[in-house]
């Protein structure tokens, strides 16, 4: 018998047919005798529609009723999961935000959970009741609603799940678990049974959409077993053994045969500019981050080319694609002040990642990569690491050819 | 400066623009130095969305989790007001059922109020905040969300006004007042200026969707004034001074020209149904309308004719249209106990009834009714009386005719 927490996004209740799905899955579990939490996000498309009314109600409003409409689209699939459950026999009742209580910090919007009360919960679980838990919301200090931020459902399952010392947290999407490399541009691509914390969260930083970064490292501190697994899997014929089902994502501790790289990422969402002749003076750096940052726009890799005549430089570095525009507007705004010869945007570049706790303890990747990257052709305009990451930059032209060609060259193309 | 309860139902806060005239609404009387609550409904058409959804979850289920699902619809506009009422610079908050909290018993689904707690909300409205309440919901004895049924929203402006002793409860609707006949009939009907809440209560249990009886009955217990007026005016041009706007449901007492009959009204919504040659003995009527209440189906009026042999007679009476294939299935089923020669349906009649609390000091308002109506050829085919109302049946066909009559003789047409 285990305590699980599972959880199901937008598309696994976008209607009453997929909500009964579901409740397929839930039923399997409680037949093996497991103790079952369930957390929900609202119908598909559901939020985006009261996010957009509070919009067109005001484009600046206070976040407290924000959080009043847009927690309101859990609560439906919530109470409705409960009555599909309840008509199969399955003692099942809802738990509001407020009812449990998820307690969070003030900050309306994207709240922080503080703290869980699990003492009734834990009763009524052992009772063999379901608990159905809409995500993605909590009650804050002053007795308001509060939520999470996007992909909030995902933290909400998470920290129940710490906070009831659940065995595993089954987060249901509509993949199978994490691969290798997208099976779009790598046939080859392998889905791995297990990853670590520390590379799901590269992973997810580098815009896997399958996990929210935030609650990958709530995972991490916690100590949260996560299985990220499909809801479009036929309910009845998975097999109680979930070795071979989905993605554990865990302590690298647990996972017996670790790889050097387990997996390459690419992100298409960075865009790059350049400065062209910026004085090459101390402080210079200051000068050109210190207003984006001002303006609160994320700068990712940065490339200062060693200056030629000792006088000039060309500063190269990335944003969010969204943020080129206001990017380039804020570096207009200084120009006299940095002294540039021109500012350049592109966005026809991606960020190619190879990702693997194993780098820590193996030398020589990075400079495999490099020069497998050159028998193909492909220039690189720029490199980041970290202890278990390199990324480069590079023309999108070759996105696919780089990716297949550092899948293959760590060893990760199926047999 | 009075404390005023505003309501307003579905087509008033159908889209954002509709909420934008509410919020235009609420703003003239914070303007003229008023504390306003605000109660409202779901969207048009989102509650029966929602209670659908319940249903195709499974037709029999848990009213606890009806309540999660249906209470969200006032939640969403309750927040979008709150936000547009701040865009235009007026305090304003939402307070959920649970927030205030508005404690009801624990019959979910058809809840009602048994207190609500004022302390703070007083406050707020005295430093000048709009409250923004959710009709329809409150919280039970077991800290669930409970509903109190269709029409609730009236109820819950009615208590709030009650616990508050609002000075006022305007109901904003989709028409202008109460009138003395249904305009679309009789072309010279006037709208009343008042009306006493034993006249509102009748004109509501006759089929009126302005008021619903039960708020009406709580406003009537707790002196809570009243005022039906449409949200369709233009929000700014309607004066200060209420008087000639809407109608005012009051205490008769403050009704100072008082008439005998205040208006008429009809209803399609009954069937009749006739036992022809029951067998005249004692105890045939409990064995008539016994298994009728068994069965949850209310009985109207009864006509019982004089037996003409002694020894059989007809009886006849109403139900409403809706519950009469059950009513003719379960004297079906006692035919045998009760022993008729035949059983009769019929849906081709109406009910007309003239109300006016002046009956009750008036003698020969009935004989004057009888006498107008045979003068035009009207047959009536069953009668029933209250202190302050007299009702008859007649053939659907005679419907306006009769109402159009009624509203000449008793001197309501305008002039």
């Amino acid at each position: 018998m285990a305590l699980l927490v599972m959880k199901f996004g937008g598309t696994s209740v976008a209607d009453l047919d997929r909500i009964r799905i579901v409740a397929a899955h839930v039923k399997r579990e409680i037949d093996a005798g497991n103790q079952c939490v369930v957390v929900l996000s609202a119908m598909a498309g559901q939020t985006d529609q009261l996010i957009e009314w509070t919009r067109q109600a005001a484009p600046l409003h206070d976040a407290r009723e924000y959080d009043v409409v847009v927690s309101s689209g859990e609560q439906v699939t919530s109470g409705l999961l409960a009555i599909i459950l309840q008509s199969m026999g399955i003692p099942a009742r809802s738990w509001l935000g407020w009812q449990i209580p998820i307690r969070t910090d003030d900050v309306h919007g994207t709240a922080r959970i503080v703290g869980i009360e699990t003492a009734e919960f834990k009763k009524r679980l052992s009772q063999g009741e379901v608990a159905v838990v809409p995500g993605f919301q909590g009650i804050g200090p002053e007795n308001r609603v509060t939520t999470l931020g996007r992909g909030g459902s995902d933290t909400s399952a998470v920290a129940l799940a710490a906070a009831l010392g659940a065995d595993r947290c089954d987060i249901y999407t509509d993949v199978d678990g994490i691969y290798t490399a997208d099976p779009r541009v790598v046939p080859q691509a392998r889905r791995l049974d297990k990853i670590s914390y520390e590379e799901m969260l590269e992973t997810a930083s580098l815009g896997a959409k399958v996990l929210q970064t935030r609650s990958v490292q709530l995972a991490m501190v916690h100590q949260v077993r996560l299985l990220v697994r499909s809801s479009f899997d036929p309910p009845d014929e998975v097999p109680d053994d979930v070795t071979g089902v989905g993605t554990l994502v865990c302590d690298e501790d647990e996972i017996v045969e670790q790889q050097v790289v387990s997996g390459i990422a690419y992100t298409k969402d960075e865009a790059k500019v350049t400065l062209v002749k910026v004085k090459d003076k101390p402080g210079i750096a200051a000068s050109v981050f210190g207003p984006l940052a001002k303006a609160n726009i994320n700068v990712d890799m940065i490339v200062q080319n060693v200056s030629a005549d000792g006088a000039t430089t060309d500063m190269t570095f990335t944003v969010a694609a969204v943020d080129l525009d206001r990017a380039l507007g804020v570096l207009e705004s200084v120009k006299e002040k940095i002294g540039y010869a021109e500012l350049l945007g592109a966005t026809d570049i991606v960020k190619v990642s190879a990702i693997g706790v194993g780098m820590r303890s193996h030398a020589g990747v990075a400079s495999q990569m490099f020069k497998a990257l050159a028998d193909k052709g492909i220039n690189i305009g720029a490199i980041s690491t970290s202890e278990i990451k390199i990324s480069i930059l590079i023309d999108a032209a070759y996105a696919e050819l780089a990716v297949r060609t550092l899948h293959s060259l760590y060893g990760l193309d199926s047999a």
